[in-house]
């Protein structure tokens, strides 16, 4: 592990595309050795002078929360920035700048912004790393991470055998504008998998992005199949069949009306009725919050795993925190 | 201190009621402990390892801050969740689940709502232990426990020696809406104690709490008097006689109007003219913020104790956070 | 250092005037102490008891954050209390109060204000030492040690040496209503300075500020020069002759229109075409944040410095912090 630490020194997590196989596989065991120190609430503060600062320009209270608890579990610090305290662009001031003057206090930025792309145009200011925590319809590579780790306690995605054995996932909902399908679908490209894409035609899973998948699919040497390896959908329960997790993600319902909802969902949705035809090994994800996709009713079915998902992103954030601030130590 | 703390494991603060009498006795010798350490610019870190989320979705500046302090105090960490920063709400989240993923940071949540009862409602999705730092015109207990406190630092309700004297408290203002006054009376009711209710017929004490207090005398073995130990004013001039504490209540402009005021408060109200009518024994309390039913001349009376009762808030939120954080070790 | 230490106990800086010369310099010499810590990442938890309050009643990230980062980096703690959450306020409360109430929670209080003179209000209520972090168009005492520390890091105006040479800083724009060039002329008023301030006439250097610079060169003993010490400028290019540092503020749009900036600017402003007229040894320096009256094009310029101005506001503010809590130790 330290050798695969050394080469984190000093990179920024803007894309999942920005770790190599070897640094996400590292991430893993280390998010797998946080969860047993915090479980067993000992102290694994190794970062006690260093200072992480959350620059959240679109509010994210669920986002923010688990990195500022990860870096507070580590022993750092942390200094925090809200929308609605981000005051000198009241005043008229560049982003870059404001960055590159708070960046100056920290050792790590974590940022959020509404703007996909915008994390290309501060990089340079920032002398820190810095991590995007989301940018528009952009990418959120804290929540595919957490994602691919909370699929690899169930499934053998990564492991030594997962040649063995094909992965599949079925994506549902807002695929177009949904910025965690896009980065958890790229992350899995360099893995055994099979993608189904559940979504209305005018919200499917952007062909940029397909085409991203395709070209990793080949990057990363991953075999092809007799059937594609990525098909669209139109209904839920078209798709389902012989899946391995399906990943529900938010339905906007300003870009979807009832009977969109509906159609989507099929004729029965993701309701008691669909886990009863669901094979016993099936999970259930949700990036959440959210909002009419998932019943309650569910929620105490051991395949609904969507608030362990949550739990887990405080692990792999203390993993990414940690190597990225002690990978040159 | 170690059994009652044994006791304390795991527990939700959401009422006065949550807590043995025996658990409010220990509250009182811990908070005393902390006053002492903390004038003495002493070290107390004792809960290094644990995480606070304060999520209060109302505001309350004062309370947030008394209750981050004393986390601080005690070498803890804190994560600061304030209404407007509470955004996945915007989106349609509803608050089960929001507090269950952020508690699931966390090893103690304290929350602020607007709306009373709603703790009982979020308890269940809180793997950790609940505070209420107010509900709508619910509870208030950490408020009750620290007027105990102060309350106790200057008359001996508590003590083994308290059932040789009757302590008398005239509670005025808006008894109907204040949630500070509900708790405190509750919380008082377990002592030998008379309580005075001050206010317009129709900000009167509400007559639930009224039966709770009677039911609380009887449960605790408080012996009657002569006379009952709850009365009704509408007069302060009326009920100030023969009290030890005049517990003043903020006055709300928007439910009462000025002729109110001065019918409630009386041809002097509390000015230096009462206070030269009041006995030299006698403490003038507020929970705080005031506006105009206290003014500011009398601020520095040896009988004004209404600063030194928010100064004890940082103790006595200091023991109810060691208790329950350090109950099971 | 430690007698100067003494000095210090216990007091607020409200004005760079609440400060000795001697005091002045101790702070020069600690800032460059921690700046060389903190530059070798080496721990400096000096004050590890301690909570300091940020009270930020007017919203200014920059600020609040170099002072959280300074008391973090000193292993204290911090309470962050902005603008949208100080929610006393909207309950009717006087800022006596709620300054009172929430100092009494802390070791240290640093406030920002937008009513001149907010401090002298407040300042009897609040039991622990109070920084003015900017209250108006009054003062902005660390801005302005900060640029005195920036300023000392390439010219000798400080040192034992500084009778020799006469250092000259020309001021740049709205000099009326910048409380940071008020702050900064007062407090470079004690040594060997020449102050050149350009302003359209009805922004120019307020009279009052410039009687006290006045006083202050006779107070401190400062001699006469064959010019005076102060002179007034409308354009830059008239201005910049000789000067050691170009000390460029903010252009508030709305007291200024584009005609008057650039009748100010002359007819080539602080542009790369400036800088090549410029000696080599010249410094422009900004408080931030700017918006149009400094391009990008020029930051890469070795005599921009405002953004190294802007990082050492964080070694400033440890300096100004641990002499405050530890000069009784």
């Amino acid at each position: 592990m330290r050798k695969v630490a050394r080469a984190m020194e000093c990179i920024n997590i803007l894309s999942v595309d920005d770790l190599t196989t070897q640094q996400i596989m590292c991430l893993m065991e280390l998010a797998d050795f946080f969860r047993e120190k915090v479980s067993q609430k000992a102290n694994c503060q190794l970062l006690p002078n260093n200072i992480m600062v959350t620059l959240f320009m679109e509010p994210s209270t669920r986002t923010r929360c688990s990195f500022e608890a990860a870096m507070l579990r580590l022993g750092g610090k942390v200094i925090s920035i809200t929308d609605s305290s981000m005051s000198s662009a009241s005043k008229g001031e560049t982003e870059e700048d404001s960055v590159k003057v708070l960046s100056s206090y920290a050792d790590v930025v974590v940022m959020r912004h509404s703007e996909k792309g915008v994390m290309d145009r501060v990089k340079e200011h920032v002398k820190v790393p810095l991590i995007n925590a989301g940018d528009g319809c952009g990418e959120h590579p804290s929540q595919a991470l957490l994602d691919l780790y909370t699929i690899s306690t169930y499934f053998s995605v990564l492991g030594a055998d997962a040649h063995e054995r094909v992965f599949t996932i079925c994506f549902v909902g807002d695929l177009k504008n949904g910025r965690t399908a896009h980065s958890l679908a790229k992350l899995l490209s360099r893995f055994n998998v099979v993608m189904r894409y559940v979504a209305p035609a005018q919200l499917q899973m952007p062909t940029e992005i397909q085409r991203e998948v395709e070209m990793n699919f080949a990057k990363y040497n991953i075999p092809d199949l007799p059937l594609s390896r990525q098909t669209s959908f139109s209904r839920l329960e078209d798709a389902c069949e012989g899946a391995d997790v399906i990943y529900v993600t938010r339905l906007q319902k300003e870009r979807m009306d009832k009977q969109g909802v509906k159609d989507l969902l099929g004729s029965y949705g993701i309701q008691k009725s669909l886990l009863s035809k669901l094979m016993k090994h099936v999970k259930i994800m949700h990036p959440l919050p959210r909002v009419d996709e998932l019943p309650t009713e569910i929620d105490s079915d051991e395949r609904a795993i969507y608030f362990e998902q949550a739990q887990n992103g405080l692990y792999v954030r203390m993993a990414m925190l940690y190597l990225i601030l002690n990978g040159g130590k």
